[in-house]
């Protein structure tokens, strides 16, 4: 099986069981308009990369893959939140995500307020309950270490830099400051929250926290090198947008091929940080390759 | 001491608290504006009714003030996070709260939405923070109560019923269904969160549900009734906008002299359900007259 393919496994395995915590949750009492609208912007695709960096970090531990999906669904309900509420006219007023019409768009703004609010609330409740983990210290952690990096010095604080730098010129540290605040540190939950659930030593937490932390930097560096050299049908939303908005990026301040060196570099260093897993970890190894590379 | 007297110093004291959490939450890492704009938010008055539930409520288990109060202060952070929310352009685009100008007129869209956020975000990383209780299975347990009270089952899906309910003629059932959720959710998880701090047991905590929920009917009820006698001066915040936008009031449906006979009787029951607690639970059966009794 290719790495693609068990990507796409996982994010089947992510999807059907969003899927199902969404039928459970809004059974019966909700108007149905924020429940379809939920639907529409946690069911509507995505690569799932977070969840599946939840899946693999705990399986370093042992840990059943059914057994992570409840902390990897939640993952997913929060980073989808943040989607919807980036997206947003006051935001980065963005018209297609996923390839699909944005929330904002499909249903209207009150709406896409009340689903992003929806998705980070979900999110909470779903690491709380004790389907996600007998032991109530570890759901407590999981609580506790994504509200960190879900708040004001984790993706709010980045989303907040980032709208006070349009028209200014940040510098390469200032970008990269706000880029492990904005995107980073949602994948270094991620990986912590693998070893979380997996009741892993603070070493194996901390090189789990290190590989989270380059991969994040490597997703956002991808990222910008594919809004650069941007194809929008591949991306599945608009691209060149951060240029045409004078948003600074890496790629603009180091040039491509200053970018892509460093791409190589951060995908050596994620290697590197789970030189302590050994073998086990050949697939989390293999992710950040996949991850610097992708074209989507 | 009055009552009166009494909320005001558990007002203060969370006011200083409040202030405390944003000063550790904010230290150094953030973008000003945001920090600034939660400070506006969140310290700026208000009754703090739902801390003073919190801390009350706990006090009948033999809970200290300062023990109950960082539960107490999240529950505030989560209710300010849906003022902020709710006052939107694309929501109920309010101008003033508490006598004061809304966020995103004092700031701008962008900052309410992330300060809503940020507050949402704050008030589960403060539940789950060791210094709210020892205990981890009691932190994981308000996390999950406070997270239903907020989510598409409770608040979120109160003001969704309510956005959905605009241009429309509702029933006074429906008018009670949607005040339940976006009301009263909150009211009654002040009154759960005290139980559980104190490790109460399940009737126990069932009695203050009850308690939570008849205060909460009591408080929306009082509120109409001042929207509809409407002093905008002395409420601090716009009035008699419900008739304007054609929202369904109690009060339009049942007429102002069944609404205060309704209260009457919903003070009654909730003092009823306090009576396993005897004379301990004066104080709440106190809150729920003034509750009902209040001007502004």
């Amino acid at each position: 099986m290719t790495f693609q393919q068990e990507l796409d496994r996982i994010a089947d395995l992510t999807g059907h069981h969003l899927g199902g915590l969404l039928d459970r949750h809004l059974a019966g009492e909700d108007p149905a308009r924020v429940g379809e609208a939920m639907r529409h912007a946690l069911l509507g695709g995505g690569k799932r990369v977070r969840p599946y960096l939840v899946i693999a970090s705990a399986k370093l531990f042992g840990v059943a893959e059914e057994d992570a999906m409840p902390a990897a669904a939640a993952l997913e309900c929060l980073h989808t939140y943040s989607l919807v509420h980036d997206d947003l006219p006051a935001m980065d007023d963005d018209d297609l995500r996923r390839g699909r019409p944005t929330v904002h768009v499909a249903y209207d703004e009150a709406t896409a307020i009340l689903v992003g609010d929806a998705l980070l609330t979900l999110a909470f409740e779903t690491l709380a309950d004790p389907n996600t983990h007998p032991d109530p210290a570890i759901r407590a952690s999981l609580v506790l270490a994504l509200a960190k990096a879900a708040g004001t010095n984790g993706m709010v604080g980045g989303q907040a830099l980032d709208l006070a730098a349009e028209g200014k010129q940040l510098s390469a540290d200032e970008v990269l400051k706000l880029q492990a605040m904005k995107t980073g540190a949602l994948f270094r939950f991620a990986c912590e929250a693998g070893a979380i659930l997996g009741g892993a030593g603070e070493e194996q937490r901390a090189a789990l926290i290190r590989y989270g932390t380059d991969l994040g930097q490597a997703f956002q560096l991808a990222d910008d090198l594919l809004d650069h050299e941007g194809d929008a049908e591949a991306a599945g939303k608009a691209v060149a947008k951060d240029a045409e908005r004078g948003k600074a990026t890496l790629v603009a301040l180091l040039g491509v091929d200053a970018a892509k060196a460093r791409l190589e570099t951060l995908v050596a260093d994620a290697g590197e940080a789970l030189s302590p897993f050994g073998d086990d970890a050949s697939n989390l190894v293999e992710a950040a390759r996949f991850v610097a590379g992708r074209k989507t």
